[in-house]
This record gives C-alpha cells, structure tokens and sequence, in this order.
C-alpha cells in the first residue's frame, strides 16, 4: 500500500467555540478528502473498542458494524455499493469504510427499543472520538442503500443498515472534485446555542449560554 | 447550596477494554448515585458547546437542550416531572437535569430527517463527553414522559422530547436505596467486539477485533 505522493499533513479545521470545549471535540471534523494512507488494524481496533464501551438504555448495546479496508479491494467495492452515489464519488478515496446496523427491537424481549437509534449515534459518537484522538477523520453519511446492505450481508430482520462512515487521514483535496475541496475549506459554521438551549419553555434561551456582553476591540 | 456532609470524590468506574481507548472514553459512565454539589454555568456552558459542535446530517443540528438547576427549585420539579417515576427515584439527587428534543423533520424542507434522533445521540456524546472532561458524570435515560414534556414546555409539532440526563458529581451512594447503590458498584460489562464487528456477511467477526491469544501468566 506504499504510494509515491507526498502524503498531505492532516488538515485542521478547528472549531471556533463561544465557551471551551475539549480538543479532541474542537479539533473533529467531516473531511470529503481522504488520504490513501491505510489505517492500521491495532486503530481500527482501537476505533470499535471505544463504541463498544458507550451508553445504551438497558446496557443493550444495539449496535453492529461492518467494516472494509482497501487491502480487501473486493470487500471495499462491496460495502462502497451500499452508499449512495453521490457519497460513493468521495468516500471512495477513503481507506476505510463502516456501515453501521442497528437492532431496532431488544434482544431478550423483542419489544421496540426507542433508544436504539440514539444510541448508535452515541456509540459512534465514541468510535469518531477515538478516531480524533489518534489523528484520523470520520466522516459519516445517512446516504446509504439499506436494502442493498440487507441484502448483501444478510442483515436479519429488526435490524437495519442506518449509516456509513468513511475513516481515514484527511487528505489534501487534489484527488477530489472541487465542489468536494471548496467544502473542505469552508469554515465550520453551526446555531449559536441560544437557539436550542433553552429553561422553562420553548424558545426561552437559558441564561447560561447568553452571549458574553460584547467586548469594544479595535480592529482597525 | 453548601451543606456540611463531605463530598465523596467522584466514583471511578474505568472500563476494561481489549484495546486501548482514550482515557475520556473509558473513563465515562453512568452513575445513579450523584453529590448535591451543584455544576457552575461555565461548566454546563461548555456542556452544551460541546453538543453544538457535533456532527450531523447536512448540519441540521437537529438537538434542542431544555436545562434545569437545583438553583431554580421550581424549574427542577418541572423537568423531574418529566421523567418516569423509576427515574424520578433516583435523578431528583442530581444538581442538574436536562431534557432533549429532536427535529423530526428538517426545518427548510420539512421532510423526514432519518438521521434526526441518531444525530441527537452524537450531540449528547459530545456533551457527555466534555462533562467527563471536567470531572463530571452523565446518565442518559430514554425513560420520560413525552407527552407532559411537549405540555410543559410547549414543544411544536414535528419536535419530539426523546431523552432526559442527570449530570452532576458522581455520589458515594449514601442517600440512594441500596439497589442503586449495588448497580453503581457493578462492574462495567460489554460484549465482546466479535459479537458486533463483522466483515463480509453477518455474524463473521472482523479479524481485526479477534480476541488476542490468550497469555500464559503466573497467579498465585
């Protein structure tokens, strides 16, 4: 898996936060550029033991991923056609790639776990963290063929093919379209959180995360 | 809010992992068991930073954060009362409760946001995780009240109340029935990455996540 090109240095696209947070929360990001540096299985390893030790309601676990690496071209393709092809055409360039599948009823009662689906995105919340914290971007999609995915790995009913993940170092962009490489420069940009933290009723910002009094600054 | 019993140091429960995580990852977990030490509004400021940096589906941010404070005694009752009875127990000793709604729809289309409640567990990982960042401990519960909570707090339609979170210090225990007390000294347990890490077809382990050889190792 050696390549002659200058491998580009992981791109950073820190976030600009109102209060501080964590690095490893700051520093995460959704790259569309990968580079094709493999990722070596002890992170990759590393990268399920961290969703493995998440949250679930009633401890139930309801998470299962599937993972391919490129040093399985055959099983690459495989899960790739289980994207979207708007998310095949960039997360190809990607190492790496998990289709995660979420258990929809409890295992032992087969009731409906409402929790299920948070609760994957808790799990993968944890695996993207770890990934962070070893210098490697995460970048998941919604845009997946679930039925295509059912179908390809016999994913048993009450289960269902949820999202994706491309995982690997960002790369430099040069091997993506430009609509891909203008994303990757944009600056993150998200709702200040008076929008959506609120105390007592609906729409009623909680005084805690009230923007700081503006401060005059010369900025001639 | 000062009181004259000492405050235990927050419980440490780590994870044993089978490989190595990041020490904010197998440090979390979830404690019925809180100090009534309460959380300054930096802290929880932070909190919902770390929330509002998260990824999701086409950065809808579909997370709403309603927050509650031993402070406001009035305002806690009203969002403890949200919560299912069984919760109630054992939440009502925590400085600080929180409830989250998510976006069903998307706010510009107003069609169907599948990602919705899976974005929602991103948020409140991140959020998670910057508490444990800062010495503090989350529980997540899926057990609430929708209904009274959409009441309560006027949540629109296409908003849905989907999970509450006591967050605090982390108790010794003291002033919970011993049941919870036995739950928070259980040891942390997780299935085994083969149960949930395929390749190729379901229910075939990922190499990758295979248990490592066992080690001959002397214990008397």
């Amino acid at each position: 898996m050696n390549n002659t090109t200058a491998i580009a240095p992981p791109s950073v696209k820190h976030a600009t936060p109102d209060h501080p947070i964590h690095d490893l929360l700051a520093q995460r990001w959704s790259p569309y550029s990968f580079s094709d540096r493999p990722v070596p299985d002890d992170h990759l390893a590393s990268l399920f033991e961290a969703a493995r030790w998440s949250a679930s309601s009633y401890n139930e676990q309801p998470w299962t991923y599937f993972v391919a690496t490129k040093q399985d071209p055959g099983e690459f393709e495989r899960l790739l056609s289980c994207l979207v092809p708007a998310n095949q055409a960039w997360a190809k360039a990607a190492p790496v790639l998990i289709l995660t599948v979420v258990s929809l009823r409890f295992a032992q009662s087969g009731k409906e776990n409402r929790a299920a689906v948070h609760d994957l995105g808790l799990a993968s919340a944890s695996l993207s963290m770890e990934a962070t914290a070893r210098g490697l971007s995460v970048h998941q999609m919604i845009g997946i063929l679930p039925d295509r995915a059912r179908e390809l790995y016999q994913i048993p009913a009450h289960f269902e093919a949820w999202t994706a993940m491309a995982v690997g170092s960002a790369g430099n962009g040069e091997a993506q379209p430009a609509a891909w490489q203008e994303r990757d420069r944009a600056p993150r940009q998200r709702k200040p959180a008076d929008e959506f933290v609120f105390t007592g009723a609906w729409g009623h910002p909680a005084a805690l995360v009230a923007p700081a009094a503006p401060v005059s600054v010369a900025t001639d």
